[in-house]
């Protein structure tokens, strides 16, 4: 049996809509952070990294959403979420990997900037320009990557859920979604998905 | 022809290894970043992040080093830089993103804080934070990761490339590599590679 460890609208959203996608059958756990149940000794020894998605398989861990999504992509292949093209495949690698290393970075800047320095003014400093750097890195998939209707043209997969996942942070990092019209279509039109609701309702989440 | 953007000693250096172990043919572009050539329009044309690596094939381009050293090992199966497994990939993929998301992602506050905060202060802040933020990245990788001989244990990857690449960064992190004795042994068993040597001669760097 596969189980994720998930935070209610972390980036470990995009996995689980991903496994519901699958039609993988899986356990949820929920980490609490206002709890810091993420740096337990309990969940530290499952995941030294201290933070989700920590997907556990009767096979050991994997963590990092990029690895994550790939393997339930090409472990559930009968649901067609990544591209069997190696090249195709190769493009939304990219694209999860830019998610990863540069928008929720950029993103992260705004809550866990005590990972990069010390000072409260930095913390401030940093806080301030997360509209600015998530925005850029929004721009640039709306108007140099997002292929449509799904991020890489007609075909579904996990990068959908990926952008899904982090569309849903904007409002929070105080970007106007109109600003965006092809990432605000995607948003909506993933909402009526129903692997992408059982996950909402499972977090305790709502559409948006 | 494969055609590679690359800066001397940059992330870019863990896919120029990837093409030299692979046996691909390859030109090889270097991109001056004193110059700011990758900020030139000509470049940006080419790829709009305004990064290294930048991998052109006759298919397109293709940005991201772990997207790139995934998709090299791939369209060169005979020479072994990924495991078949599909769980043993996973993993790798799963270090690779670790490496790109976050150890390079720590690195860059110390050379590029101006894009996450304004201040100096701030900057100088950041700067000042690297060697432990960076340090622990590769204590990480030292104590619960790294399986030995290689990154992903028997089987020499595209990981290792990478893992060498991001390690030749330990001296201007202001980190003591004999402080991680297992990437030290590797980053010194990596420089007897003949696609290691043959990298840094055309990249115009000296083995550490
Ligand atoms: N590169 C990792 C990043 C994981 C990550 O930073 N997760 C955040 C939630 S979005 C977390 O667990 N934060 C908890 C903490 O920093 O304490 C991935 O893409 O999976
Ligand atoms: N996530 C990207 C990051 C690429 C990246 O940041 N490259 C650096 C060199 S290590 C760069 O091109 N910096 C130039 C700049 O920021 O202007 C990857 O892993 O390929």
């Amino acid at each position: 049996m596969i189980a994720l460890y998930s935070s209610p609208g972390a980036c470990s959203l995009a996995s689980h809509i991903a496994l519901r996608e699958a039609g993988a059958e899986f356990e949820l756990h929920r980490v609490d952070f206002a709890a810091a149940q993420q740096r337990t000794p309990e969940y530290l020894a499952m995941n030294p990294k201290g933070r989700v998605p920590l997907l556990v398989t009767e096979k050991g861990p994997l963590t990092e959403t990029p690895a994550i999504l790939a393997w339930i992509a090409q472990s559930f292949p009968q649901a067609g979420l990544a591209p069997t093209d190696p090249w195709a495949f190769a493009q939304m690698q990219s694209f999860n990997a830019y998610l990863c290393a540069t928008l929720h970075v950029n993103h992260a800047h705004g809550r866990r900037a005590a990972r990069w320095a010390d000072q409260e003014s930095s913390h401030a400093d940093m806080v301030a320009k997360v509209p600015q750097t998530v925005g850029e890195s929004f721009r640039h998939i709306e108007e140099e990557v997002f292929k449509g209707p799904f991020v890489m043209g007609d075909g579904h997969s996990v990068a959908d859920a990926y952008l899904y996942t982090v569309s849903r942070w904007m409002e929070t990092d105080k970007l106007d979604i109109a600003r965006f019209p092809r990432v605000h279509e995607h948003r909506t039109r993933m909402q009526a998905r129903p692997a992408v609701q059982a996950a909402l309702e499972a977090e305790g989440l709502k559409p948006l």
